[in-house]
């Protein structure tokens, strides 16, 4: 028999992914008498909020990607592990990982988050891709700054024009956001520096199947975002599905009038979130539901049905927010959320721990923002007083100091501030850089 | 016939290559009644120098990148293409590129640089990557990163060291700037971040063919770079030639004593740099010869004998120092060197479109300067008031200061200031992020 303070009588915790919710549930789990390890596909906790500047040459990736390991050097009960999990057994509680290692558990938290979804058109994903990882934000990154430079060169002036057209799909904040910076790189930062073409004269056109932008947002809130985004040099499509995607344009059906094509070499999804793939191990391992988006459908408390040691959090998970008296609702698939979310998965696991009932999940909305480009955004906020809406200069401020309160670092602070401090003066981007032309040269 | 104000009447300029020779000599021109087109294979001015800090995960990229098109947007007689050029018709004045498409030229200046060499050994590549470009940087991060990753997961002691050995091969500047960042990595980042294994028992073990490291400098100063290297825990073998490498280690052949095996799953070669392949193009547009490297032979003034519209300038030309009364000198593979003969190849242009006789180039070496690792270096200055040779503390702020002045961009010298001095304090690595673990754990 084991001594009970061998290490190996504390029960073993295992965390699946290091995003928000990942993150949150470790660090809530510092004091506990738990040994815990935190697996995940990269070494990096990812800032996803900023991501698209990433995408767009604003941020270079290290400012928004701080690394796991460092995170978590002064909280002992915690190890860091490098490595992709490919299955579940729920039966002899065991993760096992693509190199054919294994890993055993006591209690297992599952936030391995989201990926971009087409729809059942995979074969889009070649022509329009999604940003969800930092390599995404550096294929989306080669392709804008790659299709100026293919405009430069083209002498055909209708080919030339698919390369100046610039799409974004999905009307959400990332499409939003993409869709103004992209405005502001071809009207602000590039002029000047081309000889035979005007990116000035590029178009970026935003299409949404939906009747309005930032649906999450309140009907007027929507109004004003449209209205700035237009005002930023952004075409706004609303009520436009897309039906067709190819390497040289897109088809798009109007709920008005007739379908019609637009030229593109330069497609941009923001549209659809899929659950991660390891939703469907997750359910074949414990037989629990997922819904149609691919999310698992947890217990309140943010447990599997049946398997109480494990909690499914974030993106991953189909939760619903239990306010005492109110019908259950859903939780939108937010950071703020996700982070919630991971805090009380693990209190619920500490209170397993110590005989004591478990919560069910209650998520605390804070409102909701989004910026639109240079000086443009629109801030939704519930606060003890009340609701507040407000939009433009005073709410791009706001949005910018929130994501760089949230932003995790103090150094990634000091940075993220500095590059944008200094965008905002010289309308520079500092992270214009393409290691490799070779894909758009041989498809152009 | 076309008026003589029209824009073609002017001569064209061809600029291969935008490293430190082709924006030197595009620099140059700026005031030139010619039209000058920068061609490069990628859109950013890499500051080379620095790029071990990319590899060694000190600094992000787009800080030692500057995107040549935003450095040119004033000069504008310049205009910048993103092509890869893979011939160059003499007899037509056309260098033609991957994509099949062609530019014609009055006047040609190559600068197309070096890659490494494997010394006829090109099966070590992919055990053994140089650095020469961000994409060589971002995989050396990621071996060196992914190895402690590796060497944290695994269980077998001997399979764990090979993880854990560090080979940097070849002693010139890159390869003990690598191996004293490599081993303040071990001794000062890592500590205390892994659970299972100290990351300051990790081998780092620099192997140089000759007898001494940094054969550029005087010997006294090559010795003091060997201790300051050990001192910082660097193993430093000497007299010592590789004769294998795979995947899992490297055979090395001392010169005195029997040959012996290093297990090393992170090997770095530094000691090899040959010609770009584009000298072979000249020469077989040109007729002129090569050296042993594969650098093209030049005339005094640069120009390529029989085509003195043509100049090879920075490492891909195999040029002498011409002083008056002295025997011509070899001219070193160093940044001052390329940038003084894109000077000289500029010049020589605009003499011979003036009908005036051209300059033999003469290079003014103004010294040598190697850092180390923390608080270490090596200078060795030609001062007008004689030799200035120094070591230690003062070297490595030297050389920092040196190189932040040379950096190209206002912008970048902040950042790298920046990022250098919170390293200095924190002993953080900023820039650890790596994005693709799967070839390691495939290769694992």
């Amino acid at each position: 028999m084991a001594p009970p303070s061998a290490p190996s009588a504390r029960p073993r915790v295992v965390i699946i992914g290091c995003g928000f919710g990942g993150l949150e549930a470790a660090r809530a789990l510092h004091a506990a008498p738990v040994d815990i390890t935190l697996v995940d596909r990269t070494n990096h906790h990812l800032f996803q909020p900023l991501l698209y500047q990433v995408a767009t040459a604003g941020l270079a990736a290290p400012a928004i990607a701080a690394p796991v390991r460092h995170l978590f050097r002064k909280q002992a009960n915690v190890t860091t592990l490098l490595g992709e999990v490919v299955r579940i057994d729920a039966a002899e509680r065991i993760v096992r990982f693509k190199d054919e290692t294994a890993l055993p558990y006591d209690h297992l938290i599952v936030a391995a988050g989201a990926t971009h979804s087409y729809f059942g058109n995979n074969q889009w994903s070649a022509h329009a891709p999604g940003l969800k990882t930092l390599d995404d934000a550096f294929e989306i990154r080669r392709r804008v700054l790659l299709a100026f430079e293919s405009a430069e060169k083209e002498t055909d002036p209708a080919r030339r024009d698919g390369w100046m057209n610039f799409v974004v799909i999905g009307g959400g904040p990332t499409g939003v956001e993409m869709a103004g910076t992209l405005a502001e790189i071809a009207r602000h930062t590039l002029p000047g520096e081309f000889r035979r073409i005007d990116p000035a004269s590029a178009k970026v056109i935003l299409v949404e199947g939906s009747p309005r932008v930032l649906q999450a947002m309140p009907d007027d809130l929507s109004q004003r975002a449209a209205e700035q985004l237009q005002r930023l040099g952004v075409e706004v499509r609303t009520d436009s599905r897309v039906t067709a995607i190819d390497s040289h344009g897109l088809q798009v059906h109007p709920a008005q009038g007739e379908p019609y094509r637009i030229d593109s070499r330069c497609i941009i999804w923001a549209a659809g979130v899929a659950a991660s793939p390891l939703g469907r191990e997750v359910a074949q391992a414990t037989g629990v539901a997922l819904d149609r988006a691919g999310r698992v459908v947890v217990e309140p408390d943010l447990g599997v049905p049946g398997h109480p040691e494990i909690s499914v959090v974030g993106d991953l998970a189909a939760a619903r927010s239990h306010v005492p008296g109110r019908e259950p609702q859903p939780v939108p698939g937010v950071s703020p959320a996700a982070k919630q979310m991971g805090r009380t998965a693990a209190a619920n696991l500490l209170a397993r721990l110590e005989g004591r009932t478990t919560q069910a999940f209650r998520y605390r909305d804070y409102g909701n923002l989004a910026t639109i480009g240079r000086n443009a955004g629109v801030v939704d906020l519930t606060t003890p007083l009340g609701r507040l809406k407000f939009s433009g200069y005073p709410a791009w401020l706001f949005w910018l100091f929130a994501h760089i309160y949230f932003l995790i670092g103090f150094r990634n602070r000091i940075v993220v501030l500095f590059d944008w401090a200094s965008a905002y003066w010289s309308h520079q981007r500092y992270a214009r850089v393409v290691t490799d032309i070779e894909p758009a040269a041989v498809d152009g």
